[in-house]
């Protein structure tokens, strides 16, 4: 396996890194970033926050814009950002920004073209964090974020493998997708029509169903141009009131979608998978 | 005088602005950013930090990328973040990236085609303080700061305008602009050939010759790929050291020209201003 490093800049007193590889689950280069915090200079174990992007986002969105490094380093933890798609001439693509290249929605496709790359599922549960323990002084201990479409990835990711996280949040999540515009147009192209298969990827659904719980924060903004239509944290809600789920749902007035969002709520992010994660 | 609001983001329980107007020293239209603390909206006035970016920057990289809102909106200041220069398709530019559009360097140009919009000395100094001080809570109290070509800018201006701001502070200033490339191409363009009236824009003959001073704060990365052949921190500490200057200059092992530098020590650079502010 060949790894390479793109670029590295110190932060906060630790280091931010990009990478590139070649993904056995994703059968192409994949890059992601990394953010390693003060404690790992002595090859101390720290814990990790995966964060996973929305729509059009790469690896760097989060990590130039979120302002999460502070934390970081002040908790000990380390940030990992996978891109959010395989990408490349070679890779299937659309015109929409919501489907395709930018837009892998965190599932394994099983349609053609997607099928040929598209396993993002897979890459961000096993792949990555094997990665990314063997190379750097990154302990097993994970927590799982994201945003938008990544914030419907991480609730989809913590719900269905409860075992492999601590504690899971999103800002504004794809709550329902098999009930908004970008979830079923994304889910017919990569899953196919037959719409029983969807459920998986339902953190709706799959919120409604759980045993297993792994604690979960979400912050929402009431001002978000895409809440009524495409986020519905309210199926959310009611799947937690359903199962009893330990969820904590917060409506944030006046915030918009954007990572001016993020950045003024992600130390209270980072604080709450700190505690799960015995920080 | 029409201004046009361009988009409203809460950020830290305060609003990020955007706005363009037409601009009398510059003759187009310009853009800037203002982020409104908390204790704006009572009606509070409040002291503004002016910030000025680097080449290719907007008024977007230091409010989408420097995490200063958080620090703003607890000391309760104002940031406000002009362009880099005029913009549009009447507006003369350069193939390089380091003159004409995105590459003002805070000067009055004499020189055609330059002389007919680029006079961003003129904009920073008067037109943009009294514009935001006319519509917004903000006190004529002001501080001003910059990066790389946005730090030469600020210190600069701080010089040779010492009633106008109360302290001054730069990330990796080009701090001697007539002895290096990117200030000696941008000068002869703008200025003209006739190198005695380049000594008004450059910083370390400013501090050398200084007599009301403002206190002064500089950041240079040590591992800044540009710090040895355009940045010359040394030339500035000399200048400080003939003239008695109040310039702390502090190098920051490992850190490079980015803003994750920036990042890194915004929150020592609001809080040196804050207190020069009566914060």
């Amino acid at each position: 396996m060949t790894i390479e490093n793109l670029s590295s800049n110190r932060s906060f007193g630790g280091w931010h890194k990009q990478y590139r590889h070649q993904s056995e689950s994703i059968n192409c280069e994949m890059r992601f970033a990394i953010y390693l915090p003060p404690q790992t200079a002595l090859g101390e174990k720290v814990p990790a926050l995966y964060w996973l992007s929305g729509l059009t986002c790469t690896d760097e969105n989060f990590m130039q814009k979120a302002g999460a490094q502070q934390f970081a380093a002040r908790l000990g933890m380390a940030l990992v950002a996978p891109d959010t798609s395989p990408r490349g001439d070679a890779v299937a693509d659309d015109e929409g920004y919501d489907l395709g290249q930018g837009a892998g929605f965190y599932v394994n496709a099983t349609e053609a073209p997607w099928s040929r790359h598209y396993h993002m599922y897979d890459y961000v549960l096993d792949e990555l964090p094997k990665l990314v323990e063997s190379l750097f002084p990154v302990s097993g201990e994970r927590a799982l974020a994201g945003h938008s479409m990544g914030g419907h990835g991480a609730l989809v990711l913590a719900l269905r493998n409860p075992e492999r996280y601590r504690s899971v949040s999103a800002f504004s999540p794809i709550a329902n997708p098999v009930n908004c515009p970008w979830g079923r147009k994304a889910f017919t192209a990569y899953l196919g029509g037959d719409t029983a298969g969807w459920e998986e990827y339902d953190a709706s659904v799959l919120m409604r169903q759980a045993t297993a719980k792994v604690p979960a924060l979400v912050d929402q903004g009431e001002a978000d141009d895409f809440l009524a239509e495409q986020l519905k944290p309210e199926m959310l809600e009611a799947a937690a009131a359903a199962s009893d789920y330990p969820l904590q749902l917060r409506r944030r007035e006046g915030y918009d979608h954007s990572y001016y969002f993020i950045a003024s709520f992600i130390d209270e992010h980072l604080r709450f998978h700190a505690r799960h994660l015995g920080l």
